[in-house]
C-alpha cells in the first residue's frame, strides 16, 4: 500500500524540485574543469571527476513549524536521501511574541527528529519598515540568505501553498499596480534561484492532512488568524465570501493569474528594455514623438524604467504618476513639470522628455 | 450656485464623451467631400459646407429605470442642447419577469419628460446560450444594435459605473484565464466604437445620488439583489467582504486594473499578431523552434491564434488546453495528439506544430 495521497502529493512536489536541482547540480559540476581555476587536461579532469565526486548538494527548508511548512520538511527529508541530496533546515525566530525562543527550539527539535542536519535557529530584529508583515519577511529573508550562505545551500525551500498565493494575487491587485503585481510569489526566485516553492500548485489542506497522517505536531500561529493583519482578514473573510460568490475555484483561478501574469509582465518588460534604446536620441534624451509611437503598455513601461534610472524608488512609483507624465507626451498641452517620488521631475523640452532629480 | 457636486460630476462625464463624438463628427464632415462620391472642386466644397450644415449628430442613452442610466440620461438631456447634439433613447424590455412591458412603458415616459427625442422601447427574447446573464446580455446589445442603426445613432451611451467595472475584473478574475479576462469593459467598444460608457471612472453612490437630488425616481431591478445570479452575489456578498479586508480603495483598484490589463493585453496582441507571421514556414506551417524561442506570454498567443484559425471556439479554448500544446513546445518528449474544443487537433510533426480540425 502506498502512501496516503496527501502524503505522495507532497513527496511529488519536493521531488520534482530536487530533480530540477540535481539537474542544475550535475550540469554545474561537469562545467566546473572549464572554470579558469581548474585548468586540467582532458585526461586528468576524467581522472579527478571520479577520484573526487562533487559532494552532494544541500538543501534546507525554512520551518515555522506551521502544518506547511512541517509537511514540506517531511518530505525533504523522505526524498532527499533516495537522491543523494543533503537536507538541512532553518527555523526564525521572529521574537514578536513572548516565548517565540522557545518555539524555535522546539521546531530544531522537530526537524532533526525528522533527520534533518544541520538544523539552525535565527533570532531576527524585525523593524517597521514598509509596515509590519513587510518588515517581517525583510528581517525572515535576510536571515535565510545569512543561513544559505554559511551553509554553502543549493536552494532553501519555502512552504507556500496555492492559497498563499491566491492571497498574494488579491493583496496585489488592491494596490491596482497592474500585472507585475498580481503574478504573485515565483516558484524560484532570489540570488541564483536560490528560493524554491514546491508547494505553489498545492492547496493548503493538502499540506495540514500531510501532517495529520504522519502524525507530525504542528503549530498554528497566532498572527494567521489576528485580524489586525491584512492577510489574516483576507485569509479568513475576504477570500471565504468570494469563494461563496464566484465558486470554489477562485484559488485556482487566482493562482493562474499569477502565472500568466508574470509571464506577461516578464515579455512586457522585455520589450519596455528593448524600446528604450530605440527611443533615446544621440545625447540620450527620450524622444517624445517615438515615445508615442509605441503601444501604451510599453510606453508607460519605459517612463518607469527612466523615472527609476533618475531615482525614483520603484516601491513609491505608482501607476497615477506614470499617467501623468504619459500625458506630456500624450496629451501635450504645455503643462508643467511633474513632480516624481525621490524629487525626481519630468518635464517636456523641445521634442525631448527629460526626466532627471532636482 | 452651480449643481449638486453628484449632478456635476455625471454632466462633466457626459460632456467629456460628447466633446469626443463632436471631434470625431466634425472630422468626419470635413473629410467627406474627399470621398469619391462628393466630386466637388476646392471653391465648391467650401461653399458646399456652408450652405448645408451637417445635420447634428444623434446620441441614444440605454436606459433600464435603474439609478445608473437614468443619471445618464438626465445628463445627457442637460449636455445635449448646449453642445448641439441631438439626444433620445432605448429602452429593452428582456420580457423575464411579469409587467416588465410596462415597466418599459414608463421608462420611455420618463425619457421623453427629460426631453429625449427619439425613444424606443424594444422587446426582446431572451436565449439561454451561455447562461441568464450572457443570454440577457446578447440579446440586449443586438437589439441595441438595431435601434442605434435604424436611427442612425453616432453612439449609444451605457451606465456601466465603476462598480460594475469592479464586478468585472473579478468575474474574469475568476475564470482565471488570464489579463484578457481582466480588463473589464471598455470605455468605446463595438462596431465603429459605437458604446461609449462615460460613467466608467464614476462611482454607483454618485449616480444613484444624482438622480436623488435631481427628483429623478428610479427602479431596481429585483435580478441586482437576486443571489441566483453571480454578479449580484459579488456586489452584495463578495466585493463588500474583500473591501472590509483590504481596504476602501478596492473598487478603484480594480478598475484601474482593468485598464492596465487592457492596455497590456493589447499590446501583447500585437506582439503575438506580428510573431505569428514570423514563425510560420514557406508552406504556412508553425516551426516549433522559431516557437521554442519567443517568450512564453507571446508564444501562448500564437498558439491560441492558429487554434481559432483552425476552428476552436474562443469562448471555450481555456488556459489548460493552451498549456498542453505548448508542451509540445517546450517539454516535447514524443507526446501524442492533443485535442482542442471543436474538434480541433494539434500535433507536432517533424519540427512543426500542425493544428487543424479533425
Amino acid at each position: 500500500m502506498g502512501p496516503h495521497p496527501a502524503v505522495a502529493a507532497i513527496r511529488l512536489a519536493v521531488r520534482r524540485v530536487l530533480h530540477d536541482l540535481l539537474t542544475e547540480h550535475h550540469r554545474t559540476a561537469a562545467a566546473l574543469p572549464h572554470a579558469p581555476s581548474h585548468e586540467l587536461s582532458p585526461s586528468s579532469r576524467l581522472r579527478s571527476s571520479r577520484e573526487v565526486p562533487p559532494s552532494p548538494p544541500l538543501v534546507l527548508v525554512a520551518c515555522s513549524g506551521g502544518a506547511d511548512s512541517m509537511a514540506l520538511a517531511s518530505a525533504l527529508a523522505f526524498e532527499s536521501p533516495k537522491l543523494g541530496v543533503r537536507a538541512g533546515g532553518v527555523t526564525v525566530d521572529h521574537g514578536l511574541q513572548p516565548g517565540s525562543d522557545l518555539r524555535a527550539a522546539e521546531v530544531v527539535l522537530r526537524l532533526r527528529e525528522l533527520g534533518l542536519d544541520p538544523v539552525d535557529s535565527v533570532a531576527v530584529t524585525v523593524g517597521r519598515a514598509g509596515g509590519p508583515e513587510a518588515a517581517a519577511r525583510d528581517a525572515r529573508y535576510a536571515a535565510l540568505d545569512i543561513a544559505a550562505e554559511r551553509h554553502g545551500a543549493a536552494a532553501v525551500l519555502l512552504g507556500h501553498t496555492r492559497d498563499d498565493q491566491a492571497e498574494t494575487v488579491l493583496l496585489g491587485l488592491a494596490r491596482g499596480s497592474g500585472i507585475r503585481s498580481l503574478s504573485g510569489m515565483a516558484a524560484v526566485s532570489g540570488a541564483d534561484g536560490r528560493y524554491r516553492r514546491p508547494f505553489l500548485e498545492l492547496d493548503r489542506q493538502t499540506a495540514r492532512k500531510a501532517c495529520m497522517v504522519q502524525s507530525l505536531p504542528v503549530w498554528d500561529d497566532p498572527h494567521n488568524a489576528d485580524p489586525a493583519y491584512t492577510r489574516s482578514r483576507l485569509r479568513h473573510e475576504g477570500l471565504p465570501a468570494l469563494e461563496k460568490a464566484l465558486g470554489k475555484g477562485v484559488v485556482e483561478a487566482l493562482a493562474r493569474t499569477a502565472q500568466l501574469s508574470r509571464d506577461d509582465a516578464d515579455a512586457l518588460d522585455s520589450w519596455a528594455t528593448q524600446a528604450e534604446a530605440t527611443v533615446r536620441d544621440a545625447a540620450g534624451l527620450l524622444e517624445c514623438a517615438k515615445l508615442y509611437a509605441l503601444p501604451p503598455a510599453v510606453r508607460r513601461r519605459v517612463l518607469r524604467r527612466a523615472a527609476i534610472a533618475a531615482g525614483s524608488p520603484a516601491g513609491s512609483l505608482f501607476a497615477r504618476h506614470l499617467e501623468e507624465v504619459d500625458r506630456l507626451i500624450t496629451g501635450w498641452r504645455g503643462q508643467g513639470a511633474i513632480n516624481l517620488p525621490g524629487k525626481v521631475v519630468a518635464r517636456r523640452q523641445g521634442g525631448r522628455l527629460v526626466i532627471r532629480q532636482g
